[in-house]
């Protein structure tokens, strides 16, 4: 069966995340139901990157076997005309037609995360599903200052969820640059694979440092303490977005 | 009564405009809900700009006379709090005590416009209430040496939608930019007032020109027809947002 990659983007406030479960639906239910109305059969898909229940996607990759010959730029637009149908907020931005030893998850190098955060006294009225509201005045500059004493290859286990299904807590972070852009502080954050709740639990405790409650030597003892109860608040859902895969 | 001026931001897509109206809800009669729900009375708010149903606000300004005295950052929070309460999608970012003198609409020298048009095959997903999706590839660059051919005061009587108010139809155009970001096409446009309808009739008929069906001097005969019937497709609400008014 001919696999193809697709790029999607989606709004994961309606969603339980992207995996498929018993209960709820799921960015994955959604999409394999809308290429199984085309396509038929049953299709399995595979994702980069497994964002959980409210984040969103503007670059998820995908990958699935077809039954059949298809153009690529068919499948793109008849799982959008019923992505549509289906009334989903999920859009296949593009289809291509790969070889068989590609994998999404697996033959991922790079993976690029943004988190925005709305750092002004009154809530957001448009962006409220996209941001993270923190009303108490931040320091951008201090926040970047401590993250670079993340980057590198370290155990992340302060910064990991307790249901964390990896096998090594051990990572390596190429980047986590912290800028504020008038009310907007956005997070930006490079790896080749990260944690379960990894860059959610790592901007929690970069606000800690933000507001002066934490300095950067607390965020680098919280790191190495390797113990999940030294990590700040995990930041909402909401103010992620996975922005692309690199392979 | 002491005057305040509000700027407030809203997502305009389950409104049916600013201006309050005998049925379906406004932006306007949602907001003097709240003010009046802690300040009392009948509070009538006045705004620079009538926005049109689904039509967006980051910068709305809005003028109130309230009974008794109140902190301006006071007249912020408690708006805020209801607004939220009534699960209203608008926020006031800011409040200010002014004198009597001023006038959200009148006294507003300069209006400022966004618009932004998603140019990719696939539909928006996240963006789907934020922009005009047009699939077919646009020439932004002739786009915006067209525009320059509206700058300038003119009869915009071409641009003018049929139930306009306004007295006249001449208006001076200050500023009309169409740049590319990607797959983003965004037209920014200042004035000091602008007519009913007249930025999405712009627009509109700026993509006919993106789509190579008119030359720059189309557009200008069109202008310079001064009849309605020559006006290209009137670009939807979404991709409108009224970004900033000065004084």
């Amino acid at each position: 069966m001919p696999r193809f990659k697709l790029i999607v983007e989606y709004d994961g406030t309606p969603y339980r995340g992207w995996q498929r479960q018993a209960e709820g639906r799921t960015v994955q239910a959604a999409l394999e139901e809308a290429i199984a109305a085309f396509a038929g059969g049953a299709p399995r898909t595979r994702a980069a990157g497994r964002t959980d229940a409210g984040v969103h996607a503007s670059g998820q990759v995908v990958h699935v076997d077809l039954p059949g010959a298809w153009r690529a730029d068919t499948v793109r637009d008849a799982a959008n005309a019923f992505l549509r149908r289906q009334g989903d907020l999920i859009a296949v931005v593009s289809a291509e037609a790969v070889d068989d030893s590609f994998d999404a998850r697996i033959s991922a190098t790079l993976r690029r995360y943004r988190y925005r955060i709305l750092n002004r006294r009154s809530p957001p009225a448009l962006e409220r599903t996209r941001v993270w509201h923190v009303p108490r005045p931040l320091d951008a500059g201090a926040m970047h200052e401590a993250a670079q004493g993340l980057l590198g290859r370290h155990d992340f286990t302060t910064f990991r969820a307790s249901q964390c299904q990896a096998n090594s807590p051990v990572r390596t972070l190429d980047r986590l640059d912290v800028e504020r852009d008038g009310e907007v502080i956005e997070v930006r954050t490079r790896a080749r694979s990260f944690l379960h709740h990894q860059v959610r639990s790592m901007v929690g405790s970069l606000v800690q440092v933000g507001l002066g409650r934490w300095s950067a030597g607390d965020l680098s003892d919280a790191l190495h303490a390797r113990d999940r109860a030294r990590c700040g608040q995990l930041a909402p859902a909401a103010g992620l977005t996975l922005i692309g895969v690199e392979y």
